[in-house]
């Protein structure tokens, strides 16, 4: 097991862990604690523009750790693919825009009860956006999503899935992005996470609590819940991955808290859990 | 893909579809809609004593599928470790007193965040039990949970898990329960479910419906939600499969209404979506 972290250099802010915060607001908070990495969500972006805040993000000084979120591929319609197949072209676009080479992609539910051919649907919506990726150096970050978003968020819902769907794809594009509240569970978690070598993009953080506070906002802080957190780093760490490292929290206990409050039980919890 | 049922000669209720209704209040409901199975639970079982629950049965008519339920073997020290193993022997005794030859097992969560610890702890009960179990004609039924009850109720999440555990033991002894709200999003399903040729123990069915309607009672009628239940039915029985079919669905709307009504429902539903 590695050794706990003595600096919150690869420590980054996903924003939607400060939910009610603009992306100024949010930007200004990361400072104020010293962060380093950033990663803005694009219902933030898009409510003041990608170009102000791309602005605010560079003066800021923060690095941009990933963009929040491409996917959602699959539709009933091939009209209705083509309008997802746009969006994500869109997001590469703003991701390239923000400084980012990350784009994070949540791939969609089923539009019906047929969730292989959904699954299709997303390997061809990666396929189909793969060209505009690489052109903008960005790089598609496939998360596989907690099995208990199946029929809402994602079909592609273990790292088993997301590798074998990522490597379809030259590593240099396509990769997968480990989030511990989705994973945590698998019991091939370790073995998975070592084949995962090479294609780790993004790593996120939080925690699974008894009882769990939600569904869609069902994470909590680092710590709370039964994560083995510092294990699950060292083997993303083992699998050569050594960026930056996003809290993500969606709770709607934290996101009634002062954002300086969260922030600093943020920084607190990184160093004694991950 | 197979042919709708025509009859519900398969169909077993499973108690906890009438939450609000004793034993003797339920077993007469099925008897009222023309079912021949049943399922209880062991704390239905409790109220009246199982002698009692043994005589109500059988005076019914009814066939029990299975018992539920055993399991819940991890404990923080030996001494609870044993409680639970005494436990389930109590469970043994009480399936083979009421009838039925499937202890269902739910297997438990860890009791710290070492869930590898805790699978072990399972594997260990189970070995434990056994004899109990083989002396009384009680096949033990290890029931895979969504892995969204991975951290308070059983460790054990995957088709894949519960078959390679149930495989170190003989096959007359120790099977699996395939419960479809449990492992319909499983992106290798259909290859497991082939696996599980020769330990499938039961078949339970109910819907996931969006949004859920709850975690612990997050289940829904059939036909309400995304699940294929015909398709993994036809996989149930190409893999040996041919036994009860429990509809086990916790739901708190469901609850409310008049027990009649959800059997009325219930029945119709079996036949158009199972």
């Amino acid at each position: 097991m590695n050794q706990p972290f003595t600096s919150h250099d690869r420590l980054s802010l996903n924003q939607i862990t400060l939910n009610r915060l603009t992306l100024k607001e949010c930007a200004e908070a990361c400072v104020r604690h010293g962060l380093k990495w950033t990663a803005p969500w694009r219902n933030r972006v898009h409510e003041i523009g990608v170009k102000e805040s791309a602005r605010i993000l560079r003066d800021s000084g923060l690095r941009v750790s990933s963009l929040c979120r491409g996917g959602f591929f699959p539709g009933a319609t091939a009209a209705e693919r083509q309008d997802h197949i746009d969006d994500n072209k869109r997001a590469i676009d703003e991701a390239a825009e923000l400084g980012t080479d990350c784009l994070v992609l949540v791939c969609g539910p089923a539009p019906d009860r047929d969730i292989d051919a959904a699954r299709k649907m997303v390997e061809d919506g990666i396929a189909a956006v793969l060209p505009h990726a690489r052109d903008h150096n960005i790089r598609l970050g496939i998360e596989p999503l907690h099995p208990m978003f199946a029929a809402d968020r994602s079909v592609i819902v273990t790292l088993a899935e997301a590798i074998d769907l990522a490597e379809k794809f030259p590593a240099s594009n396509v990769g997968i992005v480990v989030d511990v509240f989705h994973i945590w569970w698998d019991p091939k978690l370790y073995l998975e996470l070592h084949r995962a070598a090479g294609r780790i993009l993004g790593f996120h953080i939080s925690d699974w609590a008894v009882p769990l506070p939600g569904i869609v906002t069902g994470r909590s802080m680092m710590g709370d819940g039964v994560i083995e957190l510092r294990r699950i780093r060292t083997a993303v760490e083992d699998a050569g991955y050594h960026g930056p490292i996003e809290v993500e929290i969606m709770n709607e206990s934290l996101w009634s808290q002062p954002a300086d409050d969260v922030l600093a039980l943020t920084t607190r919890r990184y160093l004694d859990f991950v």
